[in-house]
């Protein structure tokens, strides 16, 4: 059986059952590892090395790195920052080299590092993400990083809004049906998307840290026109 | 983390993954496994035996039983029928005990086997699927079968169908985004299932193989009120 040119994997556990060689991933943690990344480097961060563990990330701590580290919503104890995009709105940050671990955005970056390409997708890039991979022309799998391996709405939603633009834009041949789902949902949320994800597990997450700045930010689009894109290990803009 | 009350599991593959000691799980096939045993249950078919190979299907028909197999849609070469409802509206099964194995849905349902219990569900016994899961007032798992391990956009509709009548039931206190997701889908699709699915995959399949009339009675609502319970490793009248 053919692959599927445009693809939705809802979380990073079906990810290795997939062959797609010559995919582009897009992975996709909106709240909140991909748009921080995504505003990092809009920024002027120079690069984002992205790690799975808490381990690795303290080993580069202890080699001088800036690092970022988050775990179930909040930053970890003992690091430099979380993964809120506010974290990375400061001048200090500026041309240098950080380091990001978080619970799940990172976790399925790195899972997809030997695809062709690996790009980071949020609402406040969705139409640079969305320019990029028409003009690339290759296959097209959008990865959720979702949570600890569950599906979650967020992500889904963003894959919705890519699948909508690049759907019917006649690049792509074959769509999955868990394309053709994600831009169902989507062309249901759009009009607002902030209240259609009320009910959304990690929405609620979120708000009960106190978090509804970042929520509102996350979910706002284009923001940005960087596309992070991940070379030798780490994500710079493409 | 407390698992979810309500949750959809999109193939099979997540399924081991997920912590549900006392949930119910409902098997879900909608073209055309779970369609056509809960039509065979309608029709007297005393018990079906699902199995996952085509190997144990064999084991069985050299017992003299009268065994169902389908892989890619289409009937296997040697056995007594596939998996279209038609084929178990015959006379000649009344009182019998089958067997039966599919692409996918009876491995969806021989790996939940170990679940609190196992349920069959379809639009054909939507209602009844609906009311059962009401009275017995336990967590619940919906378990699309999907295709080859891959989302599948009729299992995700019926998930949703079900979703729409329980979320707000007040029976289940706590619902995943899975769950959410499916019921915005099915209120989008409701209206007109079979157009909305026009683009999917599989539908897609079936029509090929000039099985529109398959597709048409697998989304008619409340054709039966047969629940399939698996007991014993066969499905009975619940």
């Amino acid at each position: 059986m053919r692959a599927y040119d445009l693809e939705v994997c809802f979380t990073p556990r079906l990810y290795p059952h997939l062959e797609h060689p010559d995919f582009i991933v897009v992975a996709i943690d909106v709240l909140r590892a991909t748009s921080a990344i995504t505003t990092a480097l809009d920024n002027d961060v120079e690069a984002i090395i992205p790690v799975s563990t808490v381990e690795e990330a303290l080993e580069y701590q202890a080699k001088g790195y800036k690092v970022g580290a988050e775990r179930n919503g909040e930053k970890v104890e003992g690091f430099d920052f979380g993964n809120s995009p506010y974290d990375y709105m400061r001048d200090d940050l500026k041309g240098e080299t950080t380091v990001l671990t978080t619970t799940n955005g990172t976790i399925a970056i790195e899972m997809a590092k030997d695809a062709k390409d690996v790009i980071c997708g949020a609402f406040v890039n969705l139409s640079a993400v969305v320019n990029y991979l028409k003009e690339r022309q290759q296959p097209v799998l959008l990865l959720c990083a979702g949570w600890k391996g569950r599906y979650n709405l967020e992500d889904a939603l963003f894959a919705g809004a890519v699948v909508k633009e690049l759907a019917f834009s006649g690049v792509f041949q074959n769509v999955a049906d868990s394309a053709l789902s994600v831009q169902y949902l989507y062309e249901q949320a759009r009009e607002d998307t902030n209240k259609f994800l009320h009910n959304s597990s990690h929405r609620k997450r979120l708000a009960k840290l106190n978090l509804k700045e970042d929520i509102r930010y996350c979910l706002s689009i284009d923001q940005t026109d960087n596309v992070p894109l991940l070379q030798d290990g780490k994500l710079v803009r493409a």
